[in-house]
């Protein structure tokens, strides 16, 4: 049986899976991302991570990556990747990975991988069209028409950045009204931040303290709106109204048979979000008489690291 | 020479041609489409046209059409037409084309086909993606990826109805914040009359009686903006705002080389307001440093009909 990798990069952790021909999980291992150093350092976790998921099972013979930042597949050379330490410019990844594991390497990126690792093994696998999306730190999609992925010219499926409301709320990206600057779980953490620091009673702060967070986590909010915190709830409903109307916006574009949610978020609030989310797309839906079928990514938080070992089929 | 017709179907005019081997036009017709009466007598009007195209070259060995409405390509019926006479319910277009023709009818989305002819033929021969943006009454979209049309479900690039404003105006399809309630000729008449109603001054109205006209052509709306009429560039300034917003979205969705502006009012107002579209969109696109070409489509007002006869082909 010949075995590939997949190492999905992300800010704060580093997953790797080994699947088999199957492409069945055979092993898995998680790192955190280092917070100081540069590229190197963040490339010796992902080989440990990879070997540490490979330990008992042997060696793969090719390895797929999902990274986030600006990424030259051809050239394997990842750029811009700023949630990561001293990665403003380009580091040639796909080379450094090679060394340290000897084998052929693939990179994608992160939101894409995970939309076809859905598409092709999970939520979305009888359907031939998919908006992923991925509801996080920020807000990202994935696309895939015909069976297909569609990447456009290297940055389609920038589902965060479509405007909900011209001239709205500041985005992260510098931008104003994109859907990521109220549903992002960074502008919700910021905007959370200001409002208390207004005044407005919440336990999302303490929650955080608690658990020894330096920021608002998925499972944080989860836990504050579990105990019925009203700026919790504020919060997440001005995000879930945003991802109503953007959602429907890509949907009216690009007509497809399914929109698959997953991100930190998504997966952390789960089936009744995905239901509101559908509650809230409704009222935009141009064929409204026909929704998308909204399903939650079904791979969890291996989807990314299994869609990168999706991508190495093509080199093994 | 083997030649193919093409029929363009809109809610005031029907425009036919006649094309060569070589897909250059070779006759074209334009009649009233009928206001009163229901399909058949629009069924009648449609061959009335293309036998006038087609008079002096020879008969056409098949026929596509362009409608509006909701579309069954394959059994040839057209339904919901709400523009047209009497077109409610669903009527056999191809059938009735091909009893008065006597050849092969094909029927496409009226946009679709328009994009599919400035992709192949016109403004948008070098790119290999597309979107086509038609401004005039309601606002229209087609797509082009991978150098193929793409229709999704049948209701793909519904671009008017991407949300700009949640919560915002109420669009003639009866949503709230949709781009088509501020950019659509449709509704900037709406809301034109309101405030002339509520004592705005303005010469549109005016302009429109002085042309003997039932409605704001985009004609008179570009007569008013070369009176320097103030309402005229409010409601055409808040239009393009929308435009920007609206198509930046979408492609930050798709990430297309090239947008084409048609439509009434795009070809009207050319090339001034297609760069103002462009400044409008500049900062909603995520790829900013590149964003797409903006072109406006080449072929003006035949382009539909054209587009209609490329989807001939298939049956020639």
């Amino acid at each position: 049986m010949s075995l590939l990798g997949g190492i999905d990069l992300g800010g704060t952790k580093v997953q790797a899976v080994v699947v088999g021909d199957d492409l069945r999980v055979l092993g898995d291992a998680r790192l955190p991302t280092p917070t100081t150093g540069g590229p190197q350092d963040v490339a010796d976790a992902m080989a440990a991570a990879l070997r540490e998921a490979a330990e008992g099972h042997g060696d793969p013979v090719a390895i797929g990556v999902g990274s986030p930042g600006v990424i030259d597949e051809a050239a394997g050379v990842v750029s811009s990747a700023r949630n990561l330490p001293g990665w403003e410019g380009s580091f040639p990844l796909a080379g450094a990975l090679q060394h340290a594991l000897g084998v052929p390497i693939a990179i994608g990126n992160d939101v894409n991988v995970a939309t076809d690792a859905e598409f092709e093994l999970g939520a979305a696998r009888e359907f031939t069209s998919l908006l992923g999306v991925f509801w996080g730190t920020g807000v990202g999609g994935g696309i895939v028409l015909d069976s297909k992925p569609w990447t456009g010219r290297g940055a389609a499926a920038e589902i965060g950045h479509v405007v909900v409301e011209i001239g709205g709320s500041r985005c992260p990206c510098g931008r104003r009204g994109c859907m990521e600057a109220y549903a992002g779980r960074g502008a919700m953490e910021l905007r959370a931040r200001k409002l208390v620091d207004e005044g407005r009673k919440s336990v999302l702060f303490e929650i955080m303290e608690e658990r020894g967070r330096p920021r608002l986590t998925s499972g944080i909010w989860k836990r504050a709106l579990d105990r019925d915190d009203d700026l919790a709830h504020e919060l997440v409903d001005r995000a879930v109204r945003a991802l109503g109307a953007g959602v429907a916006s890509a949907v009216n574009v690009l007509d497809v048979e399914a929109v698959v949610i997953g991100g930190g978020l998504g997966l952390k609030l789960g089936e009744p979000y995905a239901e509101r989310l559908r509650v809230a797309m409704q009222p935009h839906l141009f064929a409204s008489e026909r929704p998308p079928a909204i399903r939650l990514a079904a791979l969890g938080d291996l989807g990314g690291a299994i869609g990168a070992a999706l991508l190495a089929r093509r080199l093994a």
